[in-house]
């Protein structure tokens, strides 16, 4: 989670809503990424996503059983529905999204119909991964 | 809707589960995609985020509001969230998923809590959508 909170700062950084992920597998980062949609000038290119495109093509497999994600962030329903498709095997999420979380908040996507849901631990380090978006947004306020 | 079907024959030829999807801004398509899932091997790889993928970058925008989206399926979670996430004007699709579709069968993101949600029309077109699925699955099973 510490390398996930790198990443999220390197976001704000550039002016990016902070959020890092990071994917594991046998103690190994295999794909990592961070909030680029301004950059990319992507929907798409959300902290997990980046994360999963970067392991899919570390392990040349769309298929990511056996892997955990680390990420500051509750997912948003594209991100959780990614994770899903994914078949990553465990989840762990940093500040929660009362908003538009999507795995716990807004919606609970990961309960069970939709696909193989990853195992879940929401809220680690939760104070130090929502505290990095209460900066940002307070910055953006004040300008 | 007509493009959207050649492009899930497309993917049914090679041997990918057949789904097209095509975006359209002011009478022109700005961007299409197909299932790429085993070609790229990227479980991010569906059509709806093909197409999105290409649109921004037609665009050079991540927001597509003012476009249409065209999908022979009724959008997954991922691709649901994908959707609210770029601003899709609206939303036309085909065949239901009454397993995994996440805009009225499993689940209605697009129900107006997660960002600017899409209009929606389903059902269009949708025997000739159902009926590419079904040949693909047939197929299949017969091998």
């Amino acid at each position: 989670m510490i390398r996930a909170i790198e990443l999220a700062r390197e976001s704000a950084q550039e002016g990016e809503i902070p959020v890092g992920a990071v994917i594991v597998k046998n103690n190994e980062i295999i794909g990592e990424g961070r909030n680029m949609r301004e950059a990319k000038k992507s929907a798409l290119s959300h902290a997990e996503t980046e994360a999963i495109f970067a392991a899919n093509k570390t392990l040349c497999d769309w298929r990511l059983d056996g892997c955990e994600m680390y990420v500051t962030l509750e997912p948003c329903a594209m991100c959780a529905g990614a994770i899903i498709n994914s078949r990553l095997s465990t989840l762990i999420f940093g500040a929660y999204d009362l908003e538009r979380g999507c795995i716990d908040s807004a919606y609970n996507l990961c309960s069970g119909t939709l696909g193989t849901p990853p195992e879940i631990y929401g809220g680690i380090m939760e104070d130090e991964c929502r505290e990095i978006l209460r900066n940002f947004f307070e910055k953006i306020r004040n300008k």
